[in-house]
């Protein structure tokens, strides 16, 4: 039994990966089998929901058929109640949970009440980008540094990033939930200096059965996304390590000059 | 059988994750089960070399007893020979092989022959120790960004990093392989503009059974990586997320306000 990796009454906030289940770790997968109930982000792939064992109770605490996300007040109560309550929990988040996961406030919710949380961490979306499409987010004399940013900003919120410090030619960029704010964020890294014809990677589902990739160039970059539904996470990657290689797999790339491998409508 | 993951004289790059066995992804763990040849890196763990079944060769191409690693032509050669002699190979790479793994000259050399080269991510140590340290690596209105650079030059070359764009009072910075450069990385960080009490974190042996983590302020860094040995790996966070918080596990901090949990002379 792996009851015993988690303590009665305390939590463990979990990555999910990407997506394939395959791609969760060996101890993720134990944590999940060793708890009581498992509170889930709807973006957590349903293969990897298939691995929480029968009989444990699992709460899908993310956004369903359309409606908003709960707030993260309302998600940090359920933890804490459940915990207080003496259950071992898991909370499975998407890709790395220190990663955009908002995992700070689920950390600080249950230390204000005494109960013990640790961390399990996930691959995040750009190492599975950079696996599926068989390349290299950092490179000598390249790409030195990558950086992750969010574009997911609240609706009333300008796009607030540092974009002089984000286009560089010699870094990658991974602008993660960048799919509506694609053709902002082009338009601000060209207007900041980098270069129209920097190659792009569009990661849609990364590592899942309906995964695409597109590249392209920057200045292309809105029109690359129009075929994405507004449902499916996308990641972009940005940046001369992103530049085509020679062609070390089947195809899997969709627009321009590779072939299409998956079977979703575009 | 695992056998049919891995085509005959083909490649894949595997991640083996910061260390701990237990944050190698399964689908690592299955391609290493489903290969005829493993080339592993010094810094992949005890642990992750325990999961390479008995009777697969075992060949490490990293630094051994002080002296300097293969230089990374020979490594591709032996890459390619294994593969046209019609091994399945496995190239077991610490952390993610897309971050600062060098993935892109290995995957260029296959390539160059014809040879099928795929690569399995790995969770990489900037996520693994904020794991360990139950903290977040990005952070609504603290930390926005996470930018990863390596410290490691050569001898005879200059840090040349873009200090300016690293030293933002909103990011988060990870430096990986930066002991020897930390009083360097510190000053400049400083000269750029970043407080001098700007929240480090030391993270030492991610994940592995002496693992240390260490507190501290920017101004201290030079101090703080004075304790660590020349051959454990080290990764430098700085920025404001770094800063500790109600405390929610038995201490695993060493220097300063936390308690020392490892066994390791200091």
């Amino acid at each position: 039994m792996q009851h015993e990796m988690i303590a009665p009454g305390s939590v463990w906030l979990v990555g999910a990966g990407p997506g394939d289940p395959d791609l969760l770790t060996r101890k993720a997968e134990r944590l999940i089998a060793a708890a009581d109930i498992v509170f889930h982000d709807a973006l957590v792939g349903p293969g990897v929901l298939d691995l929480i064992p029968p009989g444990i109770e699992r709460v899908n605490v993310g956004k369903r058929s359309g409606r908003h996300s709960k707030d993260q007040g309302t998600i940090d109560a359920m933890i804490v109640a459940a915990a207080l309550s003496g259950r071992r929990v898991v909370r499975l988040k998407g890709g790395d949970p220190s990663v955009f996961g908002r995992s700070t406030e689920e950390i600080d919710a249950c230390a204000a009440q005494g109960i013990q949380v640790q961390v399990c961490p996930g691959i995040t979306a750009a190492s599975a980008a950079a696996a599926s499409a068989t390349l290299s987010l950092t490179m000598r004399g390249v790409a030195q540094s990558l950086t992750l940013v969010t574009a997911h900003a609240r609706a009333d919120a300008p796009l607030d990033l540092d974009w002089s410090a984000l286009a560089r030619p010699d870094a990658t960029v991974a602008i993660y939930m960048g799919r509506a704010a694609a053709g902002k964020v082009a338009g601000r890294l060209m207007a900041a200096g980098l270069g129209p014809d920097t190659p792009v990677l569009v990661a849609v589902n990364v590592s899942r059965s309906n995964e695409r990739l597109i590249r392209g160039r920057l200045d292309a970059l809105a029109f690359l996304v129009r075929t994405i539904g507004e449902r499916d996470p996308a990641l972009l990657l940005i940046g001369r390590a992103m530049a085509p290689r020679l062609e070390t797999l089947p195809g899997r790339f969709v627009a321009g000059q590779q072939r299409q491998e998956d079977t979703m409508p575009i």
